[in-house]
């Protein structure tokens, strides 16, 4: 199958299947994740409390993990959902929101790495070189990194996880195992809508519950992510209605759309 | 007074008098419900800290109380608000999210309608369900259930907590006393939006605040939401701008809106 | 310069700069505090971890608190916050909504105060005027205040605390030393969406990181906020579509925008 048609047929049994992911995410976003999941065509649930997120893992078909405004408690059921989640066998994708601004932020998704590897990582290019040091990478000198900047740090991270990184940007760049795609579907308008990031990750969860190859799961949520926001931006005035109108173009997102304008390379 | 014109007297007591609506609610649906609380003209307050609820609760109107991403903090601010509402007389609606997926939600559920009887029980047919089942009820054996499907353990709840239950579904179902009231308003494009059961809760405690008859106001909240949603699918091009007019149609609705478009029916 | 020059000065500052604002801020308006700094070209990040907050003030340019959903923790953290962003000499912009509400609110703004007063207390006339209740003021008669009723308590706190003092209302008033400076833009829907205060707390900070004279930076904020609402009015057709056209608006803000609108009063 070529991309466009696989990509298709995942966003297909999204729709027909409605998989449910459950997210212990940040609280600026949760309400758009699930918007976001809802339009796609899964179906979210929310839960952080240590008292059920095992419960809640056991229903689900993939659960997404943001670090976004992590707390003490939220850390505790992060672990225990994490483990119930690989002892079941769905996967597990991490988000490391704000990793390398505050050691906090990155020794927890270490912490989190270490105790149930992410099936997929996925970060903007600062975040996950952020993971790379913390792994022993050698600091690079810039500071402001286009995803392509973050290849070696992914490729570090693909390595000692065993994890598929996913890394953001004007081109989306998917590394796992021997395979490295690049998307280069979105618009500029896309990063002044907060959370779209923390959207990328939820769909990614989505994507993931219903195709077991992790960086194929990987890239097609970002091709999907990308496409919708063209498709948006067409009809937006600004990041306000822009947000508006990606939920409507995931709800209606036709194979045509997606054939018109896929960008995706592999290498 | 016919239905219709009932309904306009809440939602006209609602815009004039702005009454408190004190919400113990999830974070998903936070801003969602208090923007639909401000849209229809009722004044919203979240609070949810032991040391505050019991004051808060002394001011407001009606407390509505949400368990869509429960913790151990949340439920002692739950009881403390649930038993002060109690004292004071005014009405309390509990939305008993995700009743059933858990053990940890059901009992939190049961425990508070044991300690504190809400006014109004507001969930989907699977919610009722669960909390029937968790009370002795025979279990059924479809997952996909109706508000229809659900009576059976509403009139059970209604029997033992004496509480009104208000289903919501393709057809919605108001259980109270002798009572029951269905009510055919709404779009399938509703459910593609997080929380607007949620938010049904929410516009079920304004209209509870207004109108002591705790039947009919369960039941006058699930035909404006309807109704709002209806006018809201007219102008939208997906589950984005649903979200949106549907702010837009619950504060401009008419009675004119309203008398068109009423579907109620009474046994 | 006139005040349309040196506010449009500050927007080109925010806009080239992207100052990082740190927001402790309550659930409600997480997402919609974010969107709006982002829309006016800011950097929004949401903390409230004791264990990060005094790392992210470090790097912060502004730090921002509001208290809306107040509870234990998030105090401390609030506490560990204003203490690091005094030391560090970055502005703190306190957003005390509902104080007067309960007591817990309004001795935790006090307490707050104290502790490492704000530069910038930005409220509404009833939440102004319970800080000064609790600093000993006369209470008046009235429950429903215009900004011009708090003028007086407005210049007791910033007396007490050498605050600027920024009352949000119809007009706008901000008191500060010996400038008292009126805006009239705005629009009567703007109440009907939640967290618009909230929302000119947090466009308070990304004025303060840009622009350290306190009052001038304040009264720029409420300036651009009132101009936003008036421009997404002319296109809204009710509260939903207000807020999306709020932030296109506060994104394509241009300088004829503002010299048209603008009614400014300094005395």
């Amino acid at each position: 199958m070529t991309p466009k048609k696989e990509i298709w047929s995942d966003v297909e049994r999204i729709r027909a299947g409605a998989p449910l992911v459950h997210n212990i995410t940040n609280y600026v976003v949760m309400n758009s994740s699930a918007n976001a999941l809802l339009a796609l065509g899964a179906s979210p649930v929310m839960a952080h409390a240590v008292q059920e997120v095992e419960e809640m893992v056991a229903i689900a078909s993939a659960l997404v993990i943001n670090i976004g405004t992590l707390s003490g408690h939220w850390i505790q059921a992060m672990f225990v959902a994490a483990r119930a989640a690989k002892r079941r066998g769905i996967p597990i994708v991490l988000d490391p929101v704000g990793a390398g601004a505050t050691r906090f932020r990155t020794d927890t998704c270490i912490a989190l790495l270490n105790e149930a590897p992410a099936t997929i990582i996925r970060g903007n290019a600062s975040e996950i070189r952020a993971l790379a040091l913390a792994e022993g990478a050698t600091k690079g000198v810039d500071s402001r990194h286009s995803a392509e900047d973050a290849i070696g740090a992914a490729q570090l991270l693909a390595k000692t996880f065993g994890s598929v990184v996913s890394i953001s940007g004007a081109i989306d760049i998917i590394v796992g195992g021997k395979r490295t795609i690049s998307i280069a579907n979105g618009h500029p308008l896309m990063p002044r809508v907060t959370g779209l990031g923390c959207t990328a990750s939820a769909l990614t969860g989505a994507f993931a519950a219903v195709n077991p190859a992790a960086a194929k799961a990987a890239a097609h949520a970002m091709a999907v992510m990308g496409i919708a926001g063209e498709l948006a931006a067409e009809r937006a005035a600004g990041p306000g209605s822009l947000q508006v109108y990606f939920l409507d173009a995931l709800y209606s997102l036709s194979y045509e759309d997606l054939s018109a304008r896929l960008r995706w390379e592999e290498s």
